[in-house]
């Protein structure tokens, strides 16, 4: 096992009718700001349930954060709240509300140059101010750690930070708000946990046998309990178990002691910024293709994943482990996830595109000890085009 | 899944060579009292260590915290803290020297009567002074949650009491110096964390399976590198293995929404009050007596249990549960830990004195359910009599 540190102090609030708490969780003399996204809090009854709560507290809104949510619209919310001296952000939604939010908070007393700086130069974060999250979507984990991506819209760049500051005080996670969630949503929700979690256990042995437990615990819930919240998004036992699967598969807890590898969100990245494709269905698009082309290098993990996950047991170790991408594949395809690039109408100029973008960073390579170089990344996409 | 909060602030810093960082973790203004049990730190390095990595903070030391630790030391430590106006402790040790640390740190500020009353009466901890530890013995988990173990000298009591404040700041988690202990201590480890994990598992099924596989995967570690740190507890990865195990035992995560038992911890309580016998001893008697006297009442979890931890797959559901039971005995004498009270010498005559004991106090049942009944008590100390 790897030296390691954990620090996670976010307090999880799970369950039904939990909503109702933040007029305790939030001090009643804060000033507080609501972010939220393109509106659908007002259509579940979600926002209803958080004025209602907070109906003594003095607050204003900001609403339009976006999927892959954008640096200028931040600013504008960044803007807002100097001006009305706001101290709580209230972040309500999904991990991309969230993600805005956390970076609001630190961009709000940031006064060391351009907030932008923080993600491009990564310029520590000093400070920020506190918040914390109504989840109305299991996917991202974002509700209970300290990181964010955002993109800047007129570079079409997509960067993450995290620093010790930008922990949520609190998430409430109540699983009956994503009862009317699109199956779309959903289904990526169910592939982001998925690749979290494997993006911290595929990679090579170093005797953490409980880590790796931890996280094939993860990847079992996901794939018997996802499925059903899939079927059917009202289904409360089956949201429950996705939403706590979401939150545990990227706290830091399974990375404890283990390297990790995000080659595929590193790839995946560029997928989005370039074709504004689902940040989940990169994920499934690039991840086969990183298994196949480095299959050699993450052999062992490789041959007790198909074991363990997908109960394969016959065959020499290469046949294990193609059936068991075959198998990751099928469960994405299951859930009305494609996992190749032409499925979503992009070329190979689009990895041309890629490589010169990671050339133009000085990015040599991603990822569990940089296995994915550029040539590499090639083979990856090229594998996944069709 | 039931409803849950989850909260856990502690940060955990794992690994080879750690304790150095002390001089950064603690505010080099601190007034630093190091609380440390009968010595052993200063035979196995451990004490050098702190103070080299301390030689710049002003630091006294409170040596002599006994196993199951007492309120009359921890008093004479509270003294010695306000006298010298200490405002940080470093508790150096195991669990009991762990947990005096977090009574001591909430009784330095308790004015509203004796200390004594926040066991006794469950007066409510309302600050408490800072804390850190260097945990030296994986077993309670101890380092990672807010709860403490008390005794009374004088009345032969143990209560236990937890606090939001009694969260230690940070815990250094260094294997190595784990390499000296006595197999003795080895093994109650892995029987107090292996206790730990099935009092939150073996229940009733919530619908909560992420929760089910993490409880397994500690279970599973445990018992497959629980032995071979015994046999050598300078195997570093295998010692490595079992510490982390004994913390994430207890510290929270496993219990969050779903139900839990203790009566095993309940009863076993009164058998170290009793007869001074090891804490992780009591529990490897009682604990197969809970199991086959509430065998119908915990059937489902049992039949998991023996199929997934045991692998018993062949059999009825009764014979699978014997069968899982009489393996646990196993494993526990396989680390040299005796099943039966009459191995330590204690008859039938205990059983009189600690139903007399509950009567006394007014319980009526304890644990999952309230199953356990003062009757059922009886069954179950009766049947592991000998």
């Amino acid at each position: 096992m790897n030296n390691f540190e954990y620090y996670n102090p976010v307090k999880i609030i799970f369950g039904k009718d939990q909503i109702q708490q933040l007029s305790k969780l939030i001090p009643s003399t804060s000033k507080v700001m609501i972010i939220y996204g393109g509106g659908s809090i007002k259509e579940n009854g979600v926002y209803e349930q958080v004025k209602k709560s907070l109906n003594d507290h003095f607050m204003i809104e900001f609403g339009g954060i976006e999927p892959n949510p954008r640096y200028e619209t931040s600013m504008k919310a960044v803007e807002l709240a100097r001006e009305n001296q706001i101290d709580f952000l209230l972040a309500v939604g999904g991990g991309s509300v969230i993600d805005a939010t956390k970076f609001i908070a630190a961009a709000i007393p940031f006064q060391r140059g351009e907030p932008w700086t923080i993600l491009s130069e990564k310029k520590s974060v000093k400070s920020a101010i506190s918040f914390g999250t109504v989840l109305t979507l299991p996917a991202t984990g974002s509700e209970m750690n300290s990181g964010s991506v955002i993109t800047k819209e007129d570079s079409k760049e997509k960067f993450a930070f995290s620093s010790p500051f930008t922990f949520p005080q609190f998430s409430i996670l109540d699983p009956s708000v994503a009862s009317t969630l699109p199956k779309r949503q959903v289904a990526n929700g169910i592939v982001d946990a998925f690749s979290h979690v494997v993006e911290q256990y595929m990679t090579y042995k170093v005797n953490a046998p409980l880590q790796d437990r931890l996280a094939e615990s993860i990847l079992k819930t996901l794939i018997e309990e996802g499925p059903k919240a899939y079927k059917d998004p009202a289904d409360y036992d089956a949201m429950a178990n996705l939403m706590w699967c979401a939150t545990m598969a990227l706290n830091g807890l399974i990375r404890t002691g283990v390297p990790v590898d995000w080659a595929t969100h590193g790839i995946g990245h560029e997928l989005t910024a370039l074709h504004e494709i689902d940040h989940a269905r990169t994920l499934a698009i690039v991840l086969p293709g990183v298994w196949r082309v480095l299959k050699d290098e993450k052999k062992d993990k490789l041959v007790q994943y198909a074991e363990r996950i997908w109960g394969i047991n016959e065959g020499s170790d290469s046949e294990k482990i193609d059936q068991a991408i075959n198998s990751t594949e099928s469960f994405f395809e299951s859930l009305g996830i494609k996992t190749k690039m032409k499925d979503y109408n992009v070329g190979s100029d689009t990895i041309d595109a890629i490589i010169e973008r990671f050339e133009n960073r000085g990015w040599t390579a991603l990822g569990d000890r940089q296995l994915a170089d550029l040539p590499t990344i090639r083979n990856i996409l090229n594998l996944q085009l069709q």
